[in-house]
């Protein structure tokens, strides 16, 4: 098939040399010692990157939220819990990275103070106050050592729309977006299918495995980067 | 060792024919369809806690929040995500239930609202409007059909004087308490130490595997289970 031959053609060496930083998976946002806020995110999306991105040729570092997920193969690891330690593992990492592929879900908010103690239960309702999470994705694009930097959007309606105007905001070089409300692509499923969009064009990539659909992304995303490189 | 004479001697009958209803886990709190609020509950004590029933002749139900764990042999699972599924699913147990250990970590309190769509971000703060839960070991053991019914205590203060204070106001049998403050027991770890607490007594358990020590405890619970039916 067209995809096996692309991954074959892909597997060789389309990122020799390069170093590739991903983010993956949820993170958590302690609101006390035994509770927090985070999201459905299973990681997969982004440790299936890292493993093409391996197979690839690349150095690979990937800084994981909380997921039940072994490291591929000859990826560096970084485990991190919160925003905040996810988005200080990108910014170290910055300063040896050529391309930065942001698939963690990371949350946009957090509580705005941690409770040292478990919060007793008293009133009939309650409320947590939140504050902004530090916005990596646009960080990494926004960084004086730039990298080539892509970004997810996982939406659940008008999801290439806000692709883009995401895209454009936080002036990524290129975005991946798919459509979480359906169960069978998304989050927890091993499945994904989704649009990558770049400034001028997009290209739809059909249902597959996340790990087929991470080859083909690279590919595409390879040849996006060696063009950046030459202009 | 005495711990292993305990299991010995247990293994054989010690609830033989009895129905146990075993809750576990964490509740997931939905905020909009991709985020959640939850805790750091991992299940392992009331899967061990099923696990040891079984060994010992019960019928056991475990209603399981989310949690990556496997079934042990014989258990009849119940998958549940939130606290009010997890409340029913207790309710509709209580028909044919004469012991029901209360070992998930309930979420107190829940969204007001859930957002149909994903949550877009622009403000620099927000807040999320929390209302109370059902509070489930309360309503069984206050059901005209009332088990005997053992409650946890999780707490990182004041242990046992809490779970005292819970044992009482929500007219459980047997209160097991423990300290989730101590990283080497409690929700994530393997190992657990508890003090098992009635009214008129309490009973210390030294630090020992989960597995192990649902076996002491389960001991401890059916002789108590036995006074209860003779009196």
């Amino acid at each position: 098939t067209l995809a096996e031959m692309t991954a074959e053609q892909f597997q060789s060496n389309a990122l020799d040399g390069v170093n590739v930083v991903i983010t993956a998976g949820p993170t958590r946002e302690a609101i006390d010692p035994v509770r927090y806020i985070s999201n459905h995110s299973s990681g997969k999306m982004g440790f299936a990157l890292a493993q093409a991105a391996v197979e690839a040729g690349a150095s690979v570092t990937l800084i994981a939220g909380p997921v039940a997920l072994v490291s591929p193969e000859r990826v560096k690891r970084i485990d991190v819990d919160s925003a905040e330690q996810m988005h200080q593992a990108a910014m170290d990492s910055l300063a040896n990275c050529d391309m930065f592929i942001g698939a963690a879900a990371v949350a946009d908010y957090r509580p705005a103070q941690i409770v040292e103690q478990k919060i007793k239960k008293s009133a009939d309702s309650m409320s947590i106050e939140l504050v902004r999470n530090p916005d990596i994705i646009a960080a990494v694009a926004s960084h004086p050592q730039r990298p080539f930097t892509i970004g997810f959007a996982a939406e659940t309606q008008d999801v290439i729309s806000y692709a883009k105007g995401k895209l454009a905001k936080k002036k990524l070089d290129l975005i991946i977006a798919n459509d979480v409300s359906d169960s069978e692509i998304g989050f927890n499923s091993d499945n994904n299918a989704v649009t990558v969009i770049w400034n001028g064009g997009e290209k739809a990539m059909a249902l597959a495995s996340k790990q087929q659909l991470s080859r083909c992304l690279l590919s595409e995303i390879a040849e996006k980067y060696k063009n950046s490189r030459a202009t």
